[in-house]
């Protein structure tokens, strides 16, 4: 558990796709941001307080969080005076870059001078055990899609926060770095060793009162073939009874398989609730959430119309026309 | 690279099931075996030539290969001796247990001293990448089961035999750990990062003669919860031309997973082609593996029938009849 509030730190990043780690946890959890910190030449702005360590420390920030990618993903050198500063004032640190936190002698050495924790969310915390296949008490819902990053993380938060909203009873369940940031816990599925990948999920969404749901972030594709396995083990540890099926239309391929077309929205479901059926028969695929980001709003709604005909489901792109439609069906099975 | 040929050592088991893995090897490269060592109280017999290291140093041995699993599955600390001794007359040693040679302090010493090699074959040797999707040269054919455990390793060596006795080109690709010890190399499937699982088949099974077929040892089944995520990376990673179904009959539930009963070969044959067709649309099922060894010989025929009815595809035991029709039907597709 990552202790919340934050202060987001941008470091130096030029661009916002460098800062999208940062950006999510801002839009997500405004409410567990104190601020972010920016070095002299970073031309990211969260529209949120610029707070030295100090302010951030007098406005009660709890964990630094390394909310940029640089160059190669990597904790650049010049970034560590403050990351030290940071523990010393006895604030954790948190990084879903690709080096670790805890491989830094200099910030190894200050954390545990200062007690506190550095969080490397690429890495698994704990061992988990070889899934059981236990059925769980809840309810769990998991985002399937056509292909890797059509936005299943991102139909999941909205539908949690939209639960959230009307007061009922959703937990989002992170299972990659950035949602594990957001939410201040999870597991990194695609880092755990593989006889135990079904397992994590069992572990991450254990029984809850029956009225209860977890919605589990997504992970790559059953059709993705450098994925698929995760996928798989996310749908039988997960034994979903709702599915959200997730696509983004007009990609030329797979993303990094130039061989392979996308899969249509009727064949992820079919596969889909095949699979999921397998663990949990009364699996059912309660709507379809679509990324129309590179369409005018007109051919958006076209398209959005021909997916409802096509799948009889409920659909929407949740940015544009928000999630109550979605909440709606998966409240309704 | 595991050096043959093999000293194979039992401690001192006292039954056959605890000795499998030596078993395994003898069974299947019976010339890359010298002879066994076994202590006093070992109660196993694999009726090859009992020799000492000295011995099995004179008879060419290359590696000591623990192919016992005692209670725990650990290495006993009243065998070390023993596997120094080997260490210092210059043979490498190789397991498959829990406990790693390499964890063990006298022997990493030791093997340092004698420049020798401690394998430990649950341990993937290198990084693997993200796999990629590509198309190799060559053919592939895996084994799929309803459950685990059903005989996809034997029929894939009987097959791989079969294919060598005819004197066409195939080559057994090992995916676990008793695979890998009777091969003398492979990956360990289940112990790498789940990112990497794919990656690491199709570094398992590259380009090679258009003639040539990688059999390729399958792992867990896609309808058993545990374990159907590295299944499917094994689909999708190998990219197989041809499926072997697996099955053994009368099992009254998914071996672990007392809830969930198995599927039935026409299920298993269309899920498998389903999620082997993504990545390979002409991958074809070949053929059906039985495991009879709870039948008669007239209850064993009587079903293997039945199956070649319901299938339309040629079945077989492998023990009980060989693997010819099998290896028939691959090589004419």
């Amino acid at each position: 558990m990552i202790k919340k509030p934050y202060l987001l730190f941008l470091g130096d990043v030029d661009d916002r796709l460098a800062a999208k780690v940062a950006v999510g946890i801002r839009d997500w959890r405004p409410n567990d941001v104190v601020g972010q910190l920016r070095l002299p030449n970073c031309r990211v702005d969260l529209e949120i307080p610029d707070l030295s360590i100090e302010d951030a420390v007098q406005a009660g920030a709890k964990t630094l969080v390394l909310g940029v990618a640089n160059r190669g993903g990597l904790i650049a050198d010049h970034w560590k005076d403050v990351l030290t500063t940071a523990l010393e004032t006895g604030m954790d640190i948190a990084s879903g870059l690709h080096n670790k936190l805890n491989d830094d002698e200099r910030l190894v050495r200050a954390a545990k001078r200062c007690g506190c924790t550095l969080h490397d969310v690429r890495v698994p915390l704990t061992d988990f055990p070889i899934a059981n296949g236990r059925k769980r008490r809840g309810k769990r819902c998991l985002a399937v899609g056509t292909d890797v990053s059509v936005g299943k993380m991102y139909v999941s938060l909205a539908m949690q926060q939209e639960m959230a909203r009307r007061g009922l009873k959703a937990t989002f369940r992170a299972t990659g770095q950035t949602g594990i940031l957001v939410e201040g816990n999870g597991v990194p599925l695609d880092a755990v060793v593989a006889d135990f990948m079904a397992g994590a999920v069992e572990c991450l969404t254990p029984d809850n009162d029956d009225d209860h749901w977890d919605i589990i972030e997504g992970q790559g594709s059953l059709f993705h073939a450098s994925y698929s396995g995760v996928t798989l083990a996310l749908v039988h540890g997960g034994q979903p009874d709702a599915l959200i099926l997730s696509h983004e239309p007009g990609r030329p391929h797979m993303r990094g398989l130039p061989m392979f077309s996308l899969p249509t929205l009727i064949e992820l479901r079919d596969v889909a609730l095949k699979m999921a059926r397998m663990v949990n028969p009364s699996c059912e695929a309660v709507g379809v959430s679509v990324n129309t980001s590179r369409m005018s709003e007109s051919e958006a709604r076209t398209y959005i119309s021909q997916v409802e005909e096509e799948t009889g489901l409920p659909a929407t792109d949740p940015i544009r026309y928000g999630v109550e439609r979605l909440v709606d069906a998966l409240i309704s099975i």
